[in-house]
């Protein structure tokens, strides 16, 4: 443990016996300086840690403060790859990472949407002037949930060409699928049950479970083939577990794609013990090569399963038109849903509706998949030019993002802070955990088109991960 | 009491008392008949008050059960016109109420939404389509939480032309008035705070309740005035209220409005004690008259009230485009729907945006107003003629809603049933309570164009009460 790690643990450590209280202010950093003997910078760096672990926050001009309800963790019994999140409770610096991503002036390698420019699909404008054209009011309430029956079908027909049976009665239409999730979540939980997450995991999902108050058992997930299915065995032994929240390709943040005998093996896990599947396959339709790895939602006998996707990362982010194959829990869904956000915008659910009957996204999903593909290998190359030897990175078959790993205690929260200050966002590692596991790597997102300026900034990052890495050894 | 109330009242005590615990198979309609001594259909309808209530469920082919989570009630202290739910579940049977309102061959008295044809605005779709022909990619990102910045300005101008100060910075746009009311809610409370709601209530609120896990006091409110504010100022010394929800304006499903005396007190009472004020406007623009009732947010001095509104009421459902004013907890508003829907759908935003900057909204509005007027003086007047001279109804300011009560026992749920099967729907009373003291009242949508279809679904309906009014005296 380096110095600041150390005094970050005293800290933690204080905090969980009470002896700072939720809301207490903490010693100043001049205070805590003079306290401890070590350097600001040092101070600074512990604190830093402490906040991007979510048990402090800085308010400007004030100080730092216990966060509001503490996270605690345990090692979950006989589960040595999986850890137990009581109360998860996630960095509130997260929304500050994704908005950093929303400056046109920043290099949004820490960016969760792809290029915009690579789903550009001038059809689907065109569908969308034709729907403005014909709209009438009544088609408000005739839209109500589940949704578009055009579109409903046009999905489930997506689902038959995959060889999985789908029909349109369970198909739910909402705004996107981290609406699809958070119902599929809310619709089998209640506030204190257990679910399993990945480790790393999409931060929505840990934001999911803290507002539906849930505990969670994160299960370590490996960056090639997603989640360790013995440590689940282990997992699903000792608690009463109620849903598995998962990634089965392309995960966020890793890239792991589930093969299929592992999937084979989940389903019967799950089953054994009627715990459901909240399938996130965002990314599924972004594979490279010829072949759609088929997602577990295939193998769901018992119709108890979620399989949750949406159009905002293959054509339109922006018109916020998702959906969840339920199932059995179709009709929950439809009730959540209209108790929340009544339905999916009218025009975007039609004018896709439209557009998909037309024909062309499957030539639009081709060029993009390429497209991808190609800027994957692009920064990879990138990657092995400038950044530290000791660098490790994985290499996906689909989707945009690639996750780099330094030897701990490498700490990419400061790498976050200086590159931003060179205008460069990247997404560090502790957004996608409620531990500190995570805090030596870090998510690029490659979808960008090539340039000098992004050759510059991974120049620059490169720079900053040497001089990181030579601090550690100071 | 009835009969059927007295079987009612005992079954339901049997629950409290935990003879039939929750998921417990309740003695089958002949077994009950054969216990009691009573008719069949006194059994019959003893469970349907029950099943209203939510304290039992039906299962078709199986029977009647006890329902997952009770609800109870007590007399709040010291605050005669409150009554306390510690848990509030609401009526699964709302949505059968909601679906039977989309089916185009029932008459809609009991939908919620305003007829389609009355909304209808071609400039909108034109709107519409000019975005579409201009809309880019980038706009999906540029239009995140708070969404877009020329619709928070044009919505900001139209508070001002109110005289109500509200900064474009703290407008968020989001999927439409429920989402906004419930990240409002969400915002400001964790599971198990206690608000004030209203009694009775937009079923809405009693869902968002539900789902957030928190304890509720239903205060009496006045088809007049609105909230009791001398029972508000009991609840809120006896208890610790985080939030109160209410409608300011044409209250759903009442119709009242609070005069601006009962504003100004309601704020104090609420600023004592730092209470937030959620107030829910979705009607306020449909005023009859000249002059706009002023929001209570007008008067929020230390910018600590939520104030949620919407485009569906007035101009467009299906857009699903709403907003909240919601002072200083803007950002937090944000970044709960950073988590859930990521944002409202940007066509339909930039659509609004551009239709407001044209002008011609306030003309729609004024044209609007005039026919709710005169469409619910044609209901009163059918009312007047058709149903029993014992009616009791309120004639509302603005909004397109009329509450109708007999005096109790009269069954609105059992009204509901019959009219059902005559091709009508209602909106029986209790679908705006978690008690049963609404169950003599039902609500009707007067914003249809009169027709003789209509006339005869009014004499039907009378028909009907005159004939449970009947059954009653037997």
């Amino acid at each position: 443990m380096t110095r600041y790690e150390q005094l970050a643990a005293q800290i933690r450590q204080q905090i969980e016996d009470n002896i700072w209280q939720v809301g207490d202010r903490l010693p100043s950093l001049r205070e805590s300086v003079k306290q401890s003997g070590l350097s600001l910078m040092t101070v600074v760096q512990s604190y830093q840690l402490l906040e991007s672990q979510g048990w402090i926050i800085a308010r400007p001009q004030s100080g730092y403060y216990v966060a509001k309800s503490k996270t605690s963790f345990a090692a979950a019994k006989g589960g040595k790859g999986s850890h137990l999140s009581e109360n998860v409770e996630i960095n509130a610096s997260i929304f500050g990472v994704l908005q950093a991503c929303n400056d046109p002036d920043i290099i949004p390698f820490g960016s969760a949407f792809p290029e915009s420019a690579l789903l550009n699909e001038p059809k689907l404008a065109k569908s969308l002037a034709s729907v403005a054209r014909r709209i009438t009011q009544q088609s408000a309430v005739a839209n109500l949930p589940p949704g578009n029956e055009k579109l409903r079908r046009n999905i489930a027909q997506r689902y038959a060409m995959q060889g999985i049976h789908v029909s349109p009665d369970e198909i739910v239409i909402t705004a996107g699928a981290m609406e699809s999730l958070s119902f599929s979540l809310q619709s089998v939980t209640e506030p204190g049950d257990w679910v399993v997450i990945e480790s790393p995991a999409f931060y929505g999902c840990l934001q999911a479970i803290e507002r539906l108050k849930l505990k969670a058992v994160a299960i370590k997930t490996d960056p090639i083939f997603g989640l360790d299915l013995d440590a689940l065995e282990d997992v699903v032994k000792n608690y009463p577990i109620k849903a598995c929240w998962l990634m089965t390709h392309y995960q966020n943040p890793l890239g792991g794609t589930m093969p299929i005998r592992n999937k084979k093996r989940l389903v019967d896990i799950l089953n054994h013990r009627q715990i459901v599947l909240i399938e996130d396959d965002v990314y599924g339709e972004l594979y490279f090569g010829n072949q759609q790895p088929v997602a577990a939602k295939s193998l769901d006998t018992l119709n108890n399963f979620f399989h949750c996707s949406s159009f905002s990362k293959c054509l339109a982010p922006g018109f916020r038109v998702g959906w969840v194959a339920a199932g059995r829990h179709a009709t929950k869904i439809q009730h959540l849903q209209m108790m929340s956000t009544v339905s999916a915008s009218v025009p975007t659910q039609l004018a896709i509706a439209e557009y998909l009957s037309q024909g062309g996204y499957d030539n639009h999903l081709k060029k993009l998949r390429m497209t991808l593909e190609q800027r994957q290998h692009r920064l990879l190359s990138a990657i092995a030019q400038y950044m530290p030897d000791s660098v490790k990175v994985n290499t996906p078959k689909g989707g945009y993002f690639l996750w780099l790993e330094f030897e701990p205690p490498f700490n990419a929260v400061r790498l976050y802070q200086l590159a931003l200050t060179q205008g460069i966002s990247i997404a560090p590692g502790s957004m996608f955990s409620t531990s500190d596991q995570f805090n030596h790597a870090f998510r690029l997102n490659c979808s960008f088109t090539w340039s000098a300026q992004l050759e510059e900034a991974m120049k620059i990052l490169g720079r900053l991960c040497h001089q990181l890495l030579n601090e550690k050894r100071d």
